[in-house]
């Protein structure tokens, strides 16, 4: 049998667990495999473009798990009542092939992407960082401002939607976890005096929700929302202030704030910070920009701390994805045996 | 919430359709999706190869439905009680992103691997066909001769297996289902005589199951057993002797017995032969020959097949793989809604 969390155990397991202590400890598992990056065997995420949306495969394994995510994305999915961003993935063992662990992965890819924005942060932001401008406060913006103090403390925001719903859902939402939130009304308005700036927007278009003036030296981007081919949210100028790095080279030069520059513009990945292969942040005036676009890592690592988590608390079912015949060269006597009436 | 037909349900749908009905209506419904071959959206698989085995993604989509099929394939998982292939799918909507639907595909892909080698040789084979070689007894074995007899009215079967027991178990689950078996001690006395030849072998290797010589004029050749890189089941001067038939080209070249000769070698698409594009057989005496490697749309058909035919029977359980806050923009508040206690 395959273990299964589907979306109900996920809540029960946010809930009995803490959403923060959750968010530090997928932070330092993210951080440790991402340490270990030599160790994957890493492929650009399969995509399938339509004018609606994207319908993206995310595989990843090291010498002894393989995982997948399956994850779309469809912008105008809210205004018919569908979220933008559902998903689910998979482990399995690389040594028979046979899944082992399904799991819902629509919050917990919202879990994995801010724990992966705050690690980042944690090596690449100024140390005395406060304060967190937030550009867009849709369904992963409550996400990364939990991250960002779990992991690094920051508990000021400043945040701007061109949707006023949406900042009013981000402040209900946080309004009882002691966060010092201000309300803006524009983009550069939330910026202005910022450690840090969180750029989190859901539009499919070449936009600059983020334009070079807006940014004062010193401080360090998380750009979220430019994710895929033709989705961009930074005036490209900013690409220019400082060092850009990134999860996995070939695939943000398809999908992150560099598909808009030159294709050999420099760009670090993240990784080396972390090994001691490449410089971090070299000075507290210098500008740090984190182009994220999601890495399958981050998923193997949050479904691997799932599981291991769940194991033994009752928060996953078992179901029947496997055939396990008696005898394994025989599937057309276990496919044709006979079976009671129901 | 999402449909799901675990290995129980698909054992109980097989015993109450009955397979013979099952084959040949899917074989029904996966001709029908490669005569609008055109009309998909194609990639190769994705396949992550260990020295144990692979372990591969193959989505399709055509403009209203995507599909994917995780497989793997271990040839060494027989000897340790383990299967060498297992799988699941899943359906997903194209225009939200929504996966609707997910299935065990161990026992699914090994009808829907012989509905399509028998859908391709109702075309290709000799209209008088009655007799059929198998080269390999393995788990796919009873699968394609029930097929071919539901398709193509074959049943008199010539098989051989280097494993003595495999062949046993052949004969044994065949028995009562009214075909005329011989077993043969070689891989030419099988194909004497016979007007199909299927090798399906699990071995991963360069190997040659079948020779030249062991082909006569006028034969079909169905072979399965070559499927990935490495691992091809023919004598190459074999494929000297007809037309070469495959499903997607670019992915067989890769994986299909085409790999072990030019990387120009002439193919035909066989979806081409459906729409009359492409010359199928056109001599009594000619060798055909269909490299079947497995492609995503039969998964797919399959896939859709299955879903409408267990719609309101009762043989699908409801999942809660993706999450649906009652605002789509407040997966935060969705994710940390009160619980009940467990």
């Amino acid at each position: 049998m395959t273990a299964f969390v589907g979306v109900a155990d996920m809540v029960r397991w946010i809930s009995r667990t803490g959403i923060e202590t959750i968010l530090a400890e997928m932070s330092e598992a993210i951080e440790a495999d991402f340490r270990r990056w030599e160790s994957f065997d890493k492929t650009e995420r399969i995509a399938s473009h339509t004018p609606f949306g994207v319908i993206e495969l995310m595989p990843i394994s090291d010498p002894d798990v393989y995982a997948f995510k399956y994850v779309n994305g469809h912008p105008f999915n809210p205004g018919r009542g569908y979220q933008t961003v559902t998903a689910f993935g998979v482990l399995a063992d690389v040594h028979n092939g046979y899944p082992v662990f399904l799991a819902e992965m629509t919050v917990l890819t919202a879990l994995r992407t801010a724990a992966t924005s705050a690690m980042v942060a944690r090596h690449l932001a100024r140390p005395d960082s406060q304060v967190m401008a937030m550009i867009g406060a849709g369904s992963q913006a409550e996400f990364q401002a939990m991250a960002f103090r779990a992991v690094l403390g920051v508990d000021r925001l400043r945040i701007y939607d061109v949707d006023p719903a949406a900042s009013e859902k981000f402040v209900r939402n946080l309004a009882s976890r002691g966060f010092d939130i201000t309300v803006c009304s524009s983009a550069a308005e939330a910026a202005g005096g910022a450690d840090i700036i969180t750029t989190c927007t859901a539009d499919k278009a070449v936009a600059q929700v983020l334009t070079d003036a807006d940014v004062a030296p010193g401080v360090h981007i998380n750009t979220i929302g430019g994710d895929c081919p033709g989705k961009t949210e930074l005036d490209p100028l900013i690409l220019d202030r400082g060092p850009v790095f990134v999860e996995y080279t070939p695939q943000t030069r398809i999908e992150g704030e560099i598909q808009n520059v030159a294709a050999d513009f420099p760009v670090t990945e993240f990784w080396r910070v972390l090994t001691g292969s490449a410089p971090g942040r070299t000075s507290s005036d210098q500008v740090t920009i984190f182009d994220s676009v999601g890495f399958a890592i981050e998923d193997f690592s949050a479904l691997r701390h799932l599981r291991t988590s769940v194991a033994g608390t009752g928060l996953a079912q078992e179901i029947d994805l496997v055939a396990e015949p008696e005898d394994p060269k025989d599937l057309f006597g276990f496919a044709n045996a006979p079976v009671p009436v129901a």
